[in-house]
């Protein structure tokens, strides 16, 4: 079980940043990621864009914060995870996914998964499928500011999840004291690639 | 089931580059994704750094393969997956795993997943873990060219895995036919944090 959640609020100039500048940043970033996987470019040219990655890196740990990201609340309460690996705007690891969550409870996202998620050739890595899901169904257990975790996942693997664009979507089985029951599936435009069960839990409050 | 596995050759040339370019172009992209998700430095900087990002992204991708990177085979039959989201030398979102295989059919590995695979405040994001687990489970089950895909995982979490460095490991339960049994963990230097089962098939040749 993890600590306590470490909420320090965010500010509004933050919140700005982030849809000026942190989040394009990461995408180019995340475009960076996909074209070091893809490039035939011969070494001298390689190593010149290594030259400009190592410069920006540079300018970028000019500050950092100790550790990592953390979760944050915003001055309304709300939990940014910026730098979530399945969510994070700001982790270009992160596809990101965009989670809805509807009226009935549905959790639900598409997107895209390329290059950088491959496993078998041409293919979603079966770990990226489960990481997916556990958060997708660990979701429809979400509190705001109080972020269920994961008890138990079991995964159900149909055939291979292709690279390309994808749906995930789960919902609460049911409900027993701190433990929610969610279920959910991958699919691709030709169906459900995998399945999923899991059982999420909310740390009581010390 | 993903299709049949593509093996183009690689060639001696790109494997001299894997070690003079790939590699360490790679890891500078790794080091850029942590200094991007915990940077504090003002908006004209990150500005400033997204610009030689872009700019590094335009010089590889003069020449980019088709479509994702795939398994390729060395001259002499090594399977080289440099793209792979877990162990692609040549995947920046790989942290990336090198995987043991000892003689007794243990396989291990040892690493270090900083900021960028953040779920909980200062812990692993399950998911990772239960991608990781995916992997080092599959590895068990491993043949030369013949990679096994994932049937099913199921992931048991004993408590939060604080980032920062890690082992896992996974052993052969049985193995029925096509299908390999496989048990595995991930532990930090507390102990174990999470357990997984799984069970891992050999395609049929076609």
């Amino acid at each position: 079980m993890p600590p306590r959640t470490l909420c320090p609020v965010t500010s509004n100039g933050e919140l700005v940043k982030l849809e000026t500048v942190y989040r394009p940043l990461a995408d180019s970033v995340r475009r960076l990621i996909d074209a070091t996987i893809r490039t035939q470019v011969d070494a001298a040219t390689l190593t010149a864009a290594k030259e400009k990655i190592d410069r920006a890196t540079e300018k970028l740990s000019a500050e950092l914060m100790p550790g990592s990201f953390g979760v944050r609340q915003t001055g309304d309460g709300q939990s940014m995870a910026w730098g979530n690996v399945v969510i994070g705007l700001r982790n270009p690891v992160a596809p990101p996914l965009a989670i809805n969550h509807e009226a009935n409870g549905l959790v639900w996202t598409e997107f895209t998964l390329g290059a950088a998620y491959e496993g078998p050739p041409g293919h979603v890595h079966g770990g990226v499928c489960a990481m997916v899901l556990d958060h997708v169904l660990g979701a429809t257990a979400h509190k705001p500011g109080r972020p269920a975790v994961t008890g138990t996942l079991s995964v159900r693997y149909l055939r291979g999840t292709p690279l390309g664009p994808l749906r995930a979507e789960a919902h609460v089985e049911r409900v027993e004291g701190v433990k929610t029951f969610a279920s959910g599936h991958i699919a691709d435009a030709q169906g459900i690639t995998v399945r999923a069960e899991g059982v999420f839990l909310h740390p009581r409050e010390s």
